[in-house]
């Protein structure tokens, strides 16, 4: 996080596309589901406007970020060079504090699972997920990468449990749900959890000795890939779980109201006899 | 206010990510509490739209004060420094004047009191409110820590004055609540004016000496966490006062309709036997 980058002009405008395009792709995220809406039954809506707000924040804090990378370059003195305002990823972090926290909540509202198991499930993974990114954070923070080391690994204590709750925990309540279901379930959870694989490496890399200085565009290129991966992707295979879901539904309402029909039609043909 | 804070870059990127998390935070707040707001019976919606407004408002100005901060310091010839564009918390000032009134009128405006009776309360406990803050933003303004002191006295009057009436006056108004309506109300009132207890701690801490200047980031983590509690767990704890008196009036009416009709069938019985 200290460490001063200065990408070449090429590496510059490589970091603008990646940063405004995931801004732009976040929000085209946000207005396709909220189109896909409708198809959804309303008592599985929630997740999808959970994931609504999730690329909405997404979208606002990479417009922030695209503004925070354009001020920190300039032309001084006609060479290409840091402009003196500082540039950070710490803008992540606000965006994962909150972010991280609802997609979980909203993985885990696709379920069919009591009130109270839902509320404890939700606060257990949510509280976790904030405790990694803070002590995530912290690692950020420090300058000496002995510390960063420690702070890392015990922010993947965190996530460790969540990664328990989320298979072991939900693994037993996705029993009552159909082989659909829990098939595009399975994978959903998967590539939430497989994209996240990508921040602990960025996290390390400093650690390895390696100079991303100027490879700064690319790493926003693999942030944005990641992102509209972990939030974009992950939004649409939510989208079909709830979906299935919602077939599901009305499946068996159309069930119910076919034996409905039947019982009044043999009842009126019963009373018919007299 | 007259201090001029320089943090270190660590520091910088905790402040920048206190102030955009909370930002994000508050506008994530208002937007569950208007998905949230069908919930409520129309008696009791009013409380939960002045805390849209108070979330909304606490947002705009956060996103200000993040580019105060993002402005205040830059790589002056190489060091991390302040770059000339001054920072204080006096932004701060702007949003109490408006969100505080806000925040008193939406609490007193869950109880069941008459209109005359709550128009005077409203306006007693937001204009003490006010006054309390210009006494407190005119002490900020002294350079001299004896009449920092003094106006900052002076400013705890006027609190003493709101918590008389939030405490004494409202607590002889509560006894017409439910019981289980009291005991939310107490509780968010409670949380209300503890998490204020935070502000004039950070009002009087220059007075003992302590140099606050290389802990700037600190202090706007410390802000911020303040803020998430005295706005945001504020509005879920009064949008749970407000859903409980819905649920209230709603079994209310459920009982006026059924002993409206057990009127009727009783009248129709007595009818036919004429």
């Amino acid at each position: 996080m200290t460490e001063y980058l200065v990408p070449d002009l090429a590496q510059y405008h490589l970091g603008l596309v990646a940063l405004s395009f995931t801004a732009g792709a976040m929000l085209l995220v946000g207005a396709l589901l909220w189109l896909l809406r409708p198809t959804i039954d309303a008592a599985y809506r929630w997740p999808m406007t959970l994931m609504n707000l999730v690329v909405l924040i997404a979208g606002a804090y990479y417009i922030l970020l695209h503004g925070v990378w354009e001020r920190a370059f300039a032309f001084v003195n006609g060479q290409f060079a840091p402009s003196g305002a500082p540039f950070s990823e710490s803008l992540r972090y606000s965006d994962w504090l909150l972010t991280v926290p609802l997609m979980l909540s909203a993985t885990l509202l696709t379920l069919d699972v009591g009130k109270s198991k839902l509320t404890s499930l939700v606060a257990r993974v949510a509280g976790a997920s904030v405790l990694m990114l803070m002590l995530g954070f912290t690692g950020e923070m420090q300058s000496d990468s002995g510390l960063r080391l420690a702070w890392g690994l015990l922010s993947l204590a965190p996530l460790a449990y969540m990664i328990a709750v989320m298979w072991l925990e939900v693994g037993s309540v996705l029993r009552l749900e159909s082989t659909r279901v829990r098939t595009l379930f399975v994978r959903t959870r998967l590539v939430l959890f497989s994209s996240w694989s990508f921040y602990p490496v960025m996290f390390f890399v400093p650690l390895l000795g390696v100079q991303l200085g100027n490879l700064a565009g690319f790493v926003q290129v693999a942030y944005s890939l990641a992102d509209v991966v972990a939030k974009g992707l992950f939004a649409f295979m939510l989208y079909f779980v709830v979906q299935q879901k919602t077939n599901e539904l009305q499946a068996h309402r159309a069930k119910v109201t076919e034996a409905k029909q039947g019982a009044e039609q043999s009842g009126a043909s019963a009373y018919a006899q007299y």
